[in-house]
């Protein structure tokens, strides 16, 4: 049985994430490990998310700045300026974190980002 | 003859690093690299941290991000906490965004940034 | 109330790292997040350092080769030297997980880190 | 003439990391830098995996918590995931690593790696 | 209109990136920042690239060793392999600048290099 | 009995380095992990520093290079400094890598270099 904090976390991260991301990561680590979906769900969504000091917008953007910092989540930096987006974020906020960056991660990893940005926007602008 | 960009980037520096901030790192270049200095005051300061597509306090938080995913870059991170705190964070909010790096920059890179804080709280606090 | 996770994963804390290495984090952590504290000791040693997965000193030694690789840990490295060898390592282990990383974190961040280790076995020497 | 260390190199380059998994370096490197397969097999292999001082499994592991941490070597981390089950690492062993990582390296590395994990885990499943 | 560094940083892009690289990441920022093509082309080689304190190829071979040492940065590893071609280093000193970078930045990262390397070259040889 | 790719090892660490850098590494590895001393003597001043393909000056200065890009590596960065201003290269070439370095390794990181430089360079000139 699935505690309160774990349905939290999944209605968290689904609304963030969109759809059913939270269950792709169950079904996913299911195989592997699925002691580390509940971790990630519990712990990063039903409890750090959710903490009232910071609003989710500002959580999305500096969880960019963090991910362009690292340079190789690649898959999240994707992810995260979609989640950043949902959460209310603007495409030129989003872009002027990754430009901002360029001064603490270099150049080379802000530019990767932006191509990345461009990308999650492009496909979006196909959505709609 | 200073450029107008530059005037503007050292009144911006002296503004969020505090008082004489900006006059500090041109003496500590003059010896070796004052072409460094400029660059770091016009392009920093005159140019990025001018540009409207974030406030101020944006900015550091998400600079404060990036120093605690790389780490190494201790001096930056104590000066971007003051710094945060100048230009209208909260205490909470700088300890949330480091929080929030546990899960991206690893625990022992978030507890190293958590004693830097307590010490830029304490520095403070002492001076009251 | 505490939890009986907090109260395991304060007990494992202590058990490895020594004495009242829990109560130093509760209480250096007390004015700027308790928060952070509880989850580092509900997360981090009562979940995760309890798993029975893989034993405690083969967790020290992983812990340790990521702290060489990271480099900039460097409190958290003379942190889990010691702890590896409160829970069985020897020190030519710990030496030998340094030397093997010279080949994937390069041989100045192996170096540090050899320093490191020769620091915590001089302190140890000089207790008995 | 290839030396008595280059031998005993490839001999163990190939027993942990399959069948000419040297020839392939050697055939990779022979039309840009051959010092460079003869410094890996030599030094690598002849040498640092071959010392007594910790038994081969808890190299792999190690080498897996390092590759995590990097985050960039993909391959790498692959390969070793690979060879950690050949010289007798248990796929629980293994992710256990990866899930220990996530509080040194961050979640995002920790996923990623995961999922190179369950790849492997596949391919071998298939195999079979 | 365009400032006088902007002409000369974008004549300096397409004389070490070849062709139209400028214009290039001008199109692709087009849409989202395109002041940030303009700072990399204004900064990073109208001012930077050009001063005289080091030749083009050093600079080329420096910017090797960075990018190797990042280890994420694999498309602009691959495009200042080219560069360095380019300003008048062979393909020797290129493989030799990787070679040392294993002791510094591991031999996982290096090797991932020398496939880059061994890739550009292959493509210059096709080529001819 | 000593290789005589030891000796040679030696002799260029301590033509580098300085006086007796190389007995250094000996005597504190002596009581922790001598073959650690001879793999860097051998491996990577007997062998690397030696070859033929990059003159020293050049091979300083790509190890400045990374060092600024690593980050956390102070002690060797400061030691690389000196030694290639030993091998040849000028104040003003040293720290025009450092500032190359800004747009790859971040701002942050090559002002924290900048600083190490100033405190070689002053030393040197205490000196003379």
């Amino acid at each position: 049985m699935k505690s309160e904090l774990y349905k939290k976390g999944l209605e968290t991260l689904n609304k963030i994430h969109g759809g059913h991301a939270g269950e792709t990561i169950i079904n996913d680590m299911q195989s592997i490990c699925p002691d580390y979906a509940t971790m990630t769900i519990e712990w990063g969504f039903g409890v750090v998310m959710n903490r009232p000091q910071l609003d989710l917008k500002t959580r999305e953007l500096i969880i960019i700045a963090s991910c362009v910092t690292l340079g190789h989540t690649t898959a999240q930096l994707h992810a995260h300026i979609e989640a950043a987006l949902t959460v209310g974020a603007t495409q030129e906020e989003i872009i002027e974190v990754i430009l901002q960056m360029a001064f603490y991660a270099g150049f080379a990893a802000a530019t990767n980002a932006m191509y990345i940005a461009k990308n999650v926007f492009s496909n979006i602008g196909e959505k709609i």
